[in-house]
């Protein structure tokens, strides 16, 4: 794949400063970008390095662009660019349009136009899936889903039986969308934990992309609902019933309990928990490995947990943490005049 | 489907007040029950909605029932009766008994009577599988695994070589039992980590569930252990060689280092850490994300962690955390009448 | 399988007490082993049970081979030689060098000599896989992948196109290496996260073992590189771009996020948190659960967190911890004099 700086500029309308004729064969960062590869430059931290990168041309905005001697393309979203002019180095194998020989369908499903089935993937019966969509090889699609229009799903990803996926809807390997949620409930007279059927499915709007090993469960009470535009990163969990509305991210293997909402245009960083039967407002950003134990009614900025520290000094301050509701009743006394009492 | 609340009351031996022909084709939550669909009042709290939900009828306890307009099927365990009558609508596929002829079953496999194999099944050989177990489409099988009767591996489940399953087990997707477990031994002449084989298996006891994702590693002197009744959600780790006692509940993404063993009716809370080589007692309770670091003896109920702040807040008081032997220090200096000093 | 003492003594070179024609038929924990079975003693602590243990024989140091009265094999490293011991008793079935009838071979696919190739295993176009390598039934390699020799991936494995495996590498069920990095930019005239397409792959070096459902994903603007020797355990996640350096060990459950390094021989506990864009230097060693939320220049052991606690008093001591600004600010007043103003 080669392109000219000039096609690029011309096709997604960008200013050039340099020569129009130079060729690129990729992309790379600023700071290991060889000679004929197109770098990016997002953050104002990285400018030094404008003089020193290899690369054949950087992406910048219009004020960066003064301190750059290299050829440019000016752009002032360069983030929203790069999403542009990544697209055309995408090596990512095109789906095919056909049903690979070794695929089993069941009985009563319907394909729509140009569908993609791979190798050893299996759609049982009533299953429907839309134009242009895509089910990679060792995927299994369950009874009576249904999958709109240019939707993908790679390799072994697994859907149970009555899921809804939208369109446009990108589901990485090892997903698993469906599974039973984690209902029981314990009978002291036989001493066991029993099972509640879990008899709603899972229903995920379009524009929705899912990560790799990322599980969803099917709702006891009500469908498990995943908005427009939700982004959940890999190894994500949703508990049963649960709903996440439109274009919330989800960064790598937060838990998520069931029965719990969050609101539209939410941030959560990795590694987060949230327990069940809460509700997280709109707008509201989380940062990574805390922990939600109660509902949050106003947007903002949410932490929990202790910085990292050098293990001795760590183990010091936790010896003072089991002794924090101690202390603050001491310092009460110091403050009243009694503290040698 | 559809039942009368009659049927519904004679079938679970329930009082009913109302018409008993009225049909119900569903069951709901409270809020978004429909005219024709059962909905249950668990939670004292929701007594409000009992007088404008759309239901056609409740399931709650005597004392609710008098301010409830509704039909309503009396229960002083009405979570236990949900259990029941969610049956009744549980769509999922009910296994056919056969095998598919894409299956690939090993040299010597035995099956009992009415096996299921799914499409694309792998069953190693000299595998035995009981009665009326299924093997879900693409699950792979591994050499000399047995299983007992009527236990369910639901789709892409993965089992390695000489596991032990149970009878009445439910795995779900994306379940991998058997892997090595995580064991090396630095050798520092060669600055390299040693591989040290994990020679022994995995044993999965009766009435055990397996959540989507859940990975349970072999073990290296002796094999790990799944109790009977455990529930373990999904994306649950268990390391090599760990026991966990029978009817134990362990919520999602819990993660469990190995050669440690867990108590019998033990409620492990999501996304919690437990360390190797401890022991936790019979019943008790770790509340969501927190990392047990020690054993524990007494049961009761533990946690770890602060609670969620705005960050702003948050990041004020980790600065306090990292001050706490210091102001300990201050404290007591400040109590024995130095403060100024 | 049997083996005398006689023979391990002789094949590992370990001096021998005792009768070398004892047969053993296994290795087990010392508290567990049977009378046909070989032990270990790793930890001083359980110096108690060379007394009692039924073992047949005991591998440990010259130092507490004189309490013990069992038959003996002397070794200064017996973890060390443990690995080398199990080997013998490692019954993980072989590969048989054959291409299962039933596995999708695509075009230009280039094996080596004895390459296995387990039933339903789906390998895409121009492929290569080197000398006595081994692909899971199940399994599916992406296209343009290269895997080198004596690597071996078990069941259900997924890799995605354009990803390098290097030699002697081991891949447990589930793993998933190359989907999509979690890469969007936020378009405010679009209202919506627009994807970055991950143009890049991952590399990983030789002797790396990565667990059961662990994922890593491709890189946007520069290749996800896992370091030679390096051990990931089960369900770790590792973001785009990021960079593992040689021989660190990092255990279960670990989120590691994109854009960043971490240094070569550290240890990285279960269940921790790595955000992204930072650094870790060579030789850190984090303890489990902890949250890494910036760099480490320094090597040694880093904690964050608090202890675990009875959930009585942890809910006196939260309170407390959302006091500590506050609490400082007082202690200082009292120090200064102004207690009581």
């Amino acid at each position: 794949m080669k392109l000219t700086l000039g096609a690029v500029a011309d096709r997604f309308d960008l200013p050039l400063h340099g020569d129009p004729s130079i060729e690129i064969c990729g992309i790379a960062n600023i700071l290991e970008a060889q000679q004929d590869e197109l770098t990016f430059l997002f953050n104002p931290a990285y400018k030094k390095h404008l003089t020193t990168t290899k690369a054949a041309a950087v992406v910048l905005c219009r004020d960066a662009s003064s301190q750059c001697d290299k050829p440019c393309l000016i752009s002032e979203r360069p983030r929203l660019i790069w999403a542009d002019i990544a697209e055309l180095f995408d090596a990512t194998p095109k789906p095919d349009g056909r049903q690979h020989p070794s695929s089993i369908i069941g009985n009563n499903v319907v394909l729509g136009d140009d569908v993609s089935i791979g190798a050893h993937a299996v759609i049982e019966s009533n299953a429907v899936i839309g134009d242009h969509s895509t089910i990679g090889p060792g995927s299994v699609v369950g009874a009576n889903v249904r999958i709109g229009q240019n939707s993908r799903l790679f390799a072994n990803v697994t859907l149970y039986h009555d899921v809804m996926i939208g369109n446009n809807v990108i589901i990485h390997s090892g997903a698993i969308i469906g599974a039973d949620g984690f209902g029981f409930e314990f009978d002291d007279v036989r001493g066991q934990h029993i099972k509640i059927p879990q008899v709603y499915g899972v229903v995920i709007a379009d524009e929705v992309e899912i990560g790799a090993g990322t599980t969803i469960d099917r709702g006891a009470l009500n469908h498990t609902e995943i908005g427009i535009g939700v982004k959940l990163d890999n190894q994500v969990q949703v508990g049963h019933g649960t709903r996440i509305g439109a274009h919330t991210v989800i960064s790598g293997c937060t838990a998520i309990a069931g029965s719990m909402t969050i609101g539209r245009y939410c941030l959560i960083g990795g590694a987060v928990g949230i327990i069940d039967n809460i509700t997280i407002t709109d707008n509201v950003e989380i940062t990574a490995m805390s922990l939600v134990s109660k509902s949050i009614k106003t947007k903002g900025r949410y932490s929990s947990g202790t910085g990292l520290m050098p293990g001795k000094e760590w183990k010091r301050n936790i010896v003072g943490f089991k002794q924090l509701a101690n202390l603050l009743r001491r310092v009460r006394r110091l403050e009243s005049g009694n503290g040698n009492s």
